[in-house]
């Protein structure tokens, strides 16, 4: 007998006939055996349904209010999925964030888990039923509800998953798993039947959308096996696990693109030190978070600083370094929303050479050109024109045998 | 400064127009001094939105998740509520009856408030805040959400003004307050500027539906005057309190008509001991309310029985006598569902007499015959033919001359 804990997206329960046949899948789980907690998403649109109706009240709505607003979209779900599951004969329960005793700390709308107290759920569990979580919420210390942030319910599921020692988290969405690429851009792309933790954190925060970074670190952190897999099929997904020997062999893992981010570059920066760090301490100053940075070595006592933020927030950006460009002496400021973050990401990078320069000469080999590269340990992005940004997945997909019959070795 | 607790029904609160209408008639009563508790509905229309859903889910979904599903209604008023008071300038915080510590026993979609903590509300008033509270609902000792059955947020708001001491509950609705009869069937009813709660309870339990008989129950027993007043325009309406002096001076405080009931009539009924005691006893065993009950002295050792009962029960108490028919000897049973009770309610009758009379003797006078009547210390009913209903309430109106002119005196 295991203990799962399945995550139920949106689209997943996004119709009355969508939840019944969740509560199918659910009952099926338990009928091998399992003990099941499920935890589920509001109803597709729901959410972006209460968010308008908040917005029309008024430009700035506070975000406890807003909590309190979204919170119950979940709790409809729940409450629905909980009454298929009785209509099919078996016992279920569903518990609000707060009553199933997530704890976050008090930042609303994008909380923090804090812990789970356990004791309840498995109580529930004990006596027969399958529990139905409330995902994205929870309350904090003084019984205040409050949210996760956008895609909190994969986190929610993770969380508790590690808290009950689960055997598993299965991530139902409305894709088969994780892919080698997006497979609207790559029609070749193939599902990665396994990857490592840090092999998916790297894809998540470069582009890949179906998992959430924070919930792959809390897997991560806890040991937490997550399997990715499509809520309309009952095919394998991806499994999201822990490193094995094997996993290196593969150099590249997948290629992601993102186009989330604008480029600034700063000439005519006086070359002192000191300068940079005025700079980026403004910047942070603004709240923004910024990505890549490169300085060119310039000429005459100058340099140019080039480096990306979230395209949201590049006029900001650009008004923070404004306000101090007199001061320091600083010539131009540009803002590119025009470009692309492509990115190869795998564990063999670690231990075999040869990917950058794969990636640079295929890039190369089609004219484009690269405006900024950075690297991590298992990554090698490249920021390049954004008109591009097809062109170049397909490319290095290609250049690296992500296809079909390269991919089923792994 | 006054402590005041508002409460707001579904019109009043069923588009962000009228929310924002509200947030100003709540912020007016803030900016006068007063500390304002407010109790909202879910928006119009939504309880049953939601209600659906789990029909199309189940035909029999269960209480306790129900609940789940309903509570969420009205979290959604509070929360944009809350907002729109914000969008003022005002502090304002939404409260949901699990957090404002609105204690309930287990019983779901019908639980009754046992008691109200009251800590937290005051020391948010303290604050300076304004107060939303979600109506229709609470928690049980086990933290599971409860609702109070429909019309529960008039409850919710007495028992908050009960338990807060505060000066007044006010009912907003979409009505002017309560009238001498429906003005629907009468167009001359007027408006009623005071009534006592007892004739409000016989009026509410007689057919009048502006508030619901509990909630009045409820401020009897705690002495909370209840003002029940539009919430589309600044006219006083009705309040609901004790007894004065002054109050027993009217007659007849208004007239009521009921149509939710039928008449059930068993013929050739063994005329001994014990077998009206075996009947009713049945119907008790069935859960069935009887209202009215009338046994003719018959002739031969028979006699005739005739008692009303929810119309929607009329059936399964049909059924409950058929099966001890032949063990009694009992002759035919029918059922009767075209009839209709009109009430004629006051004070007045207490220390008056010849109000029956006037009202038998008005109804006669147009050939309206009475198959019923029932009568309380302050209210006498008749069981009529449904056809005659509006015909007799305008009848008595006019016979008690309920009229405007009358009606100002009170």
């Amino acid at each position: 007998m295991a203990l799962v804990v399945q995550k139920y997206g949106g689209t997943s329960v996004g119709s009355i006939d969508r939840i019944r046949a969740v509560a199918k899948r659910v009952v099926e789980t338990r009928m091998k055996g399992n003990l099941v907690v499920v935890v589920v998403s509001a109803m597709s649109g729901e959410t972006d349904r209460l968010i308008n109706l908040a917005l029309k009240v008024s430009p700035h709505p506070r975000e406890r209010e807003l909590d309190m607003l979204m919170a119950t979209g979940e709790q409809v779900s729940m409450a629905l999925l909980a009454i298929a599951i009785h209509e099919l004969g078996y016992e279920a329960k569903s518990l609000t964030g707060h009553q199933a005793r997530i704890l976050t700390n008090r930042e609303h709308t994008k909380a923090k888990i804090l812990s789970i107290e356990t004791e309840k759920i498995l109580k529930e569990l004990e006596d027969g039923k399958i529990v139905i979580v409330a995902g994205f919420q929870g309350s904090d210390d003084q019984g205040e509800i409050t949210t996760l942030g956008r895609g909190g319910s994969d986190l929610s599921a993770v969380a508790l998953a590690a808290s009950l020692k689960a055997d598993v988290c299965e991530i139902y969405t409305d894709v088969d798993g994780v892919f080698t690429a997006d497979p609207n851009i790559v029609p070749e792309a193939v599902k990665i039947p396994k990857i490592s933790y840090d092999e998916m954190l790297e894809l998540a925060g470069l582009g890949a959308k179906v998992l959430q970074t924070r919930s792959v670190e809390f897997a991560k952190k806890y040991s937490v096996p997550i399997h990715v897999r499509s809520s309309f099929n009952n095919q394998e997904g991806t499994l999201v696990t822990g490193e094995d020997a094997e996993m290196e062999s593969v150099l590249v893992r997948g290629v992601t693109c993102s186009k989330n981010e604008a480029k600034i570059t700063i000439t005519g920066v006086p070359d002192k030190p000191g300068i940079a760090a005025r700079i980026f301490s403004e910047i942070a100053k603004a709240n923004i978070m910024v990505d890549m940075i490169i300085q060119n070595v310039g000429e005459q006592g100058k340099t140019d600083i080039s480096f990306t933020v979230p395209k949201v927030e590049s006029e900001k950006a650009v008004e923070a370094i404004k306000k101090i460009a007199g001061e320091l002496g600083i010539g131009e400021i540009k803002s590119d929303p025009k470009i692309a973050k492509i990115s190869v990401v795998g564990l063999g990078m670690r231990s075999h050479t040869g990917v950058a320069s794969t990636m640079f000469s295929s890039l190369a080999a089609v004219g484009i050109n690269i405006l900024m590269i950075s690297t991590s340990e298992i990554a090698i992005s490249c920021v390049i024109d954004e008109k591009f940004s097809e062109l170049s997945v397909r490319i290095l997909h290609e250049a690296f045998g992500l296809s079909a019959q390269e991919a089923a070795k792994s």
